[in-house]
């Protein structure tokens, strides 16, 4: 497309709204998550010469003219502005988390790697949050790289993982990238790598000393914590990953305490997601934390969320035309939009959404902002710690019955009077040339 | 770990598998996928400076000596080997896909990324047979980058999908850097950008000519057909997106024909898997083929393999101990093992999965081989077409029972006795010395 809108000449400006369609079943808020990835990408868009040659080689471009390749992809950069919604806060299906207002074909070109990445970590950290609000204060460690889709993957679930809630990571390039806690304990193989368990919990502990964590369910779990008591060993933490983890906690601790081991922590994983921690935390398991991976690193009950990216509007004669779309089903709302939420907690919670011109309700607080301009990121830099807070007490402010892990109620999300007046003039105008293909309002 | 081994002194070799505990749910067979990734990120395993300060200022490290990050970290290498299942393989549960013998600090370090790597990329060549086989010989096109976890996370897709039995991707960059066939389609910003929609089909076909697709679904699908036929172009497809496929695939192909574009194939995209391309087939919708998105590119049913990386062996003395995992329902089979298929046809087909060093049941194909030595692939590169072509003849000699995509038979793999005589032995040995904590045989 972008070299039939390079064909076509002058290439007008438009803008694209990115949102998801519907929530997932269960879920009755989401996670805005990926800007910085996303601004990163913009500000990085570049096609190097190996890529322009392949695209030059292929027979579906041999019409296009010479200068798309060497004028056009060899010098584009991203030169648009971007609106979007905060990292942190929560989102509701219809609501647009970014809106991008550039030359047609640069935001055409854009598209799959915005949606990709931004719908990724919105996924994973909505995910997050939930798991962490199951844990209900203790401690959750992001646990899955192993089970993301490949590498880069891995590393961004992290990231998006600490927003949403989770205390650290075991991913220590996420560690080393953007500073986020990390934290591993020994795997099985440790254990089964020694001649026996004590000495492999004994050269562990000569490494790590009081920070070591102890996996000890390799053979048998209540063994394991008698061996670490009656060798004087006094480890920070001990780790159950199978079995009955509700029952063995309660073993542990015993044997633990009977040990004087007070102070060392009970740690489960395996196969955990937000239901099972709520169970585990319902039960009154002595459990002090959670490691967490495929369900919250593959978001494994909704992997992928029904986002779009949306042509709103587009510069004709000078000013810009709202657009929509009419299939069934998947239809648009036209022009580019701003959201508005009113939950200051003295009158029933609401979004509106409505054009980015309007003044929007009183009082009401605006939750997109301009983020990059001409292609210059306007964010300032937040620590993960910064925006988890913040979005803990966003997603804290939203009503109990929105956030409930099964069943949720709808977050009411409206359009106001302009919106939908510009809907249904679009809407009729469309209706009134059906049949001979016009778009035009 | 890697600290720990490296503390203790002189690091023994060890032997890791990789293999898949249970299949999803309706999946009767993986295809192997992912090698030639793993392959790859062990031939340039290192880390940069910038790495190595990282890790040395984690306070967890702290008591760990500098020669662990001076010298071993900063020179590391993978120097170990490696065997595997090739790509396009079916494979089962318990069956493992790769085994690296390495020292056992560098087969530690892969593990996160080497268990990301392989079971994604085989989770979406699974999903792409599926797919393929539903599609009875139509094209299937990857269409699913845009709700991919991240870029490189749709790049390997398409490379897995193409595999698996998917004709190209829209994945541009895929097919620059596999070679593989691209695709592509207007998208509805297209129709909506210009004035009317015969003027968006003009112009894409100004510039593809005879190769455009034309998006047929932003209005009227009928009303666009009737509009393409009026002005005599003669497109290579339209396509449908969104409401009753097969309703519509009738009405569009009736409308096409009428207008003599005999020609000009129907394409079909929107929510699709292998459910519902199977039951588009069966409904004799003229359909040419299918764009097929979000849940063949995040593998939308199983979106995570149950699988694990688990150390089999470790040399002692000179010699390699075989070693095994009690967990409750984790439990692991001990020693370096090879997976021999007896599927010829005139017996009943069968896996055998026994110690490497066996000499196998007589006539059958083992199906692990070497890939790397000393850290040096020994892999031919291979094309995606004869991958694909491999793949298909070979999950084509499985029973049709245990193809099936909804209930499907499992299909019978067998431990060979001198495998099951170790484990009991193993098994044993763990069990007399209960409580003590030993693993050793």
């Amino acid at each position: 497309m972008a070299a039939g809108y390079f064909e076509a000449g002058k290439v007008p400006r438009a803008s694209f709204e990115l949102f998801v369609r519907e929530l997932p079943p269960s879920r009755g808020y989401l996670v805005a998550a990926g800007l910085v990835s996303a601004v990163n990408y913009l500000e990085n868009l570049h096609y190097t010469q190996d890529q322009i040659e392949y695209l030059r080689s292929l027979p579906a471009l041999e019409g296009i003219a010479p200068g798309f390749f060497d004028e056009y992809l060899a010098r584009v950069r991203f030169t648009g502005d971007m609106w979007a919604v905060p990292e942190g806060t929560p989102i509701f299906a219809t609501e647009p988390l970014i809106r991008v207002t550039a030359p047609l074909a640069e935001a055409q070109l854009v598209e799959t790697a915005l949606l990709s990445v931004i719908l990724f970590q919105t996924s994973v950290a909505s995910k997050a949050r939930r798991i962490a609000e199951a844990a209900a204060g203790r401690a959750v460690i992001e646990f899955g790289g192993r089970r993301a889709h490949g590498p880069e993957a891995a590393l961004y679930a992290a990231r998006a993982a600490l927003l949403g809630g989770c205390q650290a990571t075991s991913n220590l390039e996420a560690g080393c990238r953007f500073g986020v806690p990390v934290s591993g304990t020994m795997a099985h193989s440790w254990v089964m790598a020694h001649p026996d368990e004590l000495t492999a919990f004994r050269r562990y502990m000569d490494v790590y000393g009081r920070r070591s964590v102890l996996l000890v369910d390799t053979y048998d779990c209540k063994a394991a914590v008698r061996l670490i008591g009656e060798a004087g060993l006094r480890p920070d933490g001990v780790r159950l990953d199978s079995g009955d983890l509700a029952g063995l906690s309660r073993d542990v601790r015993g044997e633990l305490d009977a040990w004087g081991l007070t102070e060392t922590k009970v740690l489960v994983s395996g196969d955990l997601d937000e239901h099972r921690v709520a169970e585990l935390v319902a039960s009154g398991a002595p459990i002090d934390g959670f490691g967490v991976g495929t369900s919250l690193t593959t978001v494994a009950d909704a992997p992928a969320l029904s986002g779009v990216y949306k042509l709103v509007e587009i510069e004709r004669d000078g000013r810009m035309v709202p657009l929509m779309k009419l299939s069934d089903g998947k239809r648009t709302l036209p022009g580019g939009k701003q959201v508005w939420r009113m939950n200051d907690l003295t009158q029933n919670a609401q979004d509106v959404v409505g054009l980015a011109g309007e003044l929007g309700p009183k009082g009401a607080l605006p939750l997109m902002r301009q983020v990059m301009r001409s292609g210059i990121s306007l964010e300032p830099k937040r620590s993960i710690e910064d925006l988890r807070e913040f979005c803990l007490k966003a997603v804290g402010s939203l009503p109990v019955a929105v956030r409930r892990h099964s069943d949720p109620e709808v977050y009411p999300v409206v359009l106001s009077d302009e919106l939908e007046q510009l809907t249904w003039k679009v809407r009729q105008a469309l209706y009134d040339n059906r049949g001979k293909g016009f778009p035009e309002e």
